[in-house]
């Protein structure tokens, strides 16, 4: 246990993974925030704030603000969870520090301006490039584990 | 390998998170179940149980029960996910067994409470409660990991 | 950290996983080419390859190609994931080698012929059968890390 996190490379991997989950986490707190400044929720139970039954029935809709910061969320569950598996096992093929930096940086980043793009509905492409970049950095771990680990 | 599986907190966590992943993996039988109850399909092949072109076309819709447990189970993606990252990366950090045992304990009881909460509809604030309680777990060990494997 | 990389079983497991965790990520740029091709877009700034307004609107549309590779995108998510991390602590339990090999490659290959069967619409129980296949595999594996190691 102590072995591994004596390990630079992976001390770098559990911190830069931690602070993009906690940035995908971020999501649902903010999904919250428009649900209830739009009035949009999906289940009858989130509407006791208001008594009239009417009222209750009209904030069961979709909100253009909250479908975005939603399929944001969802986004990142397609991308920055295959990060942190295929990041995870990277790690372990013991790459050098300064590579491996590299590449933990580069989507933790690219994450961050991905959401600030979606979020902030940014021109494109600003969040096509962000999703791109993301997308080649778990590209080039996954080549790493594929050569260094192979064994089908 | 047979280092890690000679700490208790590591077996800790291997119970808890395979015991929470599994309670998520029950939501896509559950969701079947509510789908075929309900004759409520998203794909015109999963209709062929009836030979009536109209019928069938009447079953691609979508149903508010179906949806609910698609949604609770959205939010187990969005929470038990970050919760077995975030968890392996802590038992590494070499916590206290007893300190452990309550992260794990109150997270996997807090996501039974809000699958239960979703699921039934109970009032809220059950279902609130208990999901911000997840979070606050996934928080807590999410601040040990980055304060003793911070490397930036 | 290279204690883990010496055993065979955990070679195994870096090989499919990354492979299966690839194949989940292609279904991105599949939707992508699905929504280019169906011109189906969700957000106002997609569009923008079209100067005119009206064109711009009528592209914010649902498309059945493109919300079928979406439904085979999420249940990727709420299959592969949870074999990711059922399967890596199951390599931690020190499997056999080729029970372990079984797994995987029952696994991965169950879910290759589900995105077959889901994006080309084969008639059921194609899509059902390969879905229950790796839903079992899983459950096996959670088993052995239950039994093995137990700590609740």
């Amino acid at each position: 246990m102590a072995d591994l996190m004596n390990s630079d490379v992976f001390l770098a991997f559990c911190t830069y993974a931690t602070i993009v989950i906690l940035k995908m986490m971020f999501m649902a707190p903010l999904t919250g925030y428009f649900r209830f400044t739009r009035k949009a929720f999906s289940n009858w139970e989130d509407t006791a704030m208001s008594k009239n039954p009417e009222a209750r029935k009209k904030m069961l809709q979709t909100n253009p603000d909250v479908e975005r910061v939603r399929r944001c969320h969802l986004n990142d569950l397609e991308n920055i969870i295959p990060f942190v598996v295929i990041g995870l096992l990277y790690a372990l093929t013991g790459p050098d520090l300064s590579t491996a930096l590299l590449h933990f940086r580069v989507f933790v980043g690219s994450r961050f301006i991905h959401t600030a793009s979606y979020v902030l509905a940014l021109p494109q492409p600003s969040r096509g490039l962000s999703w791109v970049v993301g997308m080649i950095t778990t590209f080039s771990m996954a080549y790493r584990v594929l050569t260094t680990a192979l064994y089908l």
